[in-house]
């Protein structure tokens, strides 16, 4: 580590890829691990998610340090330019999503114990299933560089939308029958409004893992679903 | 802007400096607009606002490849590099407020014309006007480099956190009086938690900021207050 060794632009590129690599395990892990807690009323499993966003912090930091060093030193042109840019992007996307798996995670305490209905908790487990797979894909193909694997990946995040929507009316009916249910309803919707997030941080990063290595943009994405669509009419 | 003029690093700076100010006072006037056009109903308004985002992005891709562009040609070496990699990054806290502000105008159809209680609404314009204040101070500290300022303008983020829980709390008991507010009461909330947000990217831009400015960093920050402290009290 020490400044005397000289290394290649393509070793430091190396190391840069492997943060990318941790940043997006712990990732997965924290936003299994956040929605575990809260299914289960785990506060201890809680507590640790929010511990690891620390660790989280802590990466982000050594890698913009590498990268913004390794921009210095080695003054890079263009491509090289490029990958370093989006490395520093990526890590800045993987750091929300640990911050949006921190949030669920002190979600927990104001949830409680109050049971949530099966279909429910199945609905959210299904859902943070899909997201985790979303994040761990998007940082495999980024690593491996399948560029155009992307694109379908890109599109998948279409399911975590309608899984979204579905959980959103699913929280209102419950809101809706019993009063008693709004607080816990409220913060359950904030953790699927944050699932939800994680889905589009990993959209971001798949958007700038194809930019680095085919120096162009994804092809246009879909219009995107929201609830702000579709609660028109349960409104009325 | 032809490649053949040569200005100087100092020049260019200035230039990116000027689109963080351009992005600044478009951020300030999307949640001005879009709080606007939430509180009173108004669609076109809304509409506006999610044209404006795609000017906003439109200027962080200029500044992201002014800023990458002068790194490639003019290989700034510490604090120089410091200041543009900082500028790289508050213009993505400018542009997530942008994000913000068009993810309020998108709710105002949802929201609908059901009559938001004077309270709440005096409330919630409140609080666009405490964040509106952040949004164009934190940006008038940088551009002016007044470091120092920053200190307390951070500090300031807490009386956002105060007015929010107090929103939230207020939006939970129209829920609970009466099941036909929740659809709507569900979208103030979420209004009210981007504006919260944007709240926090000022900090985060507050942080750039000063560490672009004086190499070190803000002073450690006041344990952060949300609704994940108050709500166990109001569930029981």
């Amino acid at each position: 580590m020490g400044e005397h060794t000289v290394s290649s632009f393509d070793e430091e590129l190396g190391h840069i890829d492997r943060l990318i690599r941790e940043m997006g395990d712990l990732a997965g892990a924290m936003t299994r691990a956040s929605t575990n807690a809260l299914l289960s009323s785990d506060t201890a499993l809680a507590q640790r998610v929010i511990s690891d966003d620390t660790i989280m912090d802590a990466k982000q930091r050594e890698l913009d340090e590498r990268a913004i060093t390794l921009i210095a030193k080695r003054q890079p042109m263009a491509q090289d330019l490029r990958g370093v840019v989006g490395a520093i992007r990526m890590a800045a996307d993987l750091e929300r999503i640990g911050d949006l798996a921190k949030n669920i995670a002190k979600r927990v305490g104001a949830v409680g114990q109050s049971a949530t209905p099966r279909t429910l908790a199945h609905s959210i487990d299904n859902m943070a299933g899909l997201v985790l797979d979303q994040v761990n894909a998007v940082v495999d193909f980024y690593v491996r560089r399948e560029a155009e694997q992307l694109v379908p990946l890109r599109d998948e995040d279409e399911k975590i939308d309608i899984q979204y929507t579905s959980i959103f009316r699913e929280l209102l009916t419950y809101m809706m029958e019993d009063p008693r249910n709004i607080t816990a309803c409220t913060h359950l919707l904030f953790c699927a409004k944050n699932l939800e997030r994680i889905g589009d941080h990993v959209t971001n990063i798949a958007e700038n893992a194809y930019y680095v290595m085919t120096g162009s943009q994804l092809p246009v994405q879909r219009p995107k679903l929201d609830e702000t669509q579709m609660s028109v009419e349960a409104d009325s």
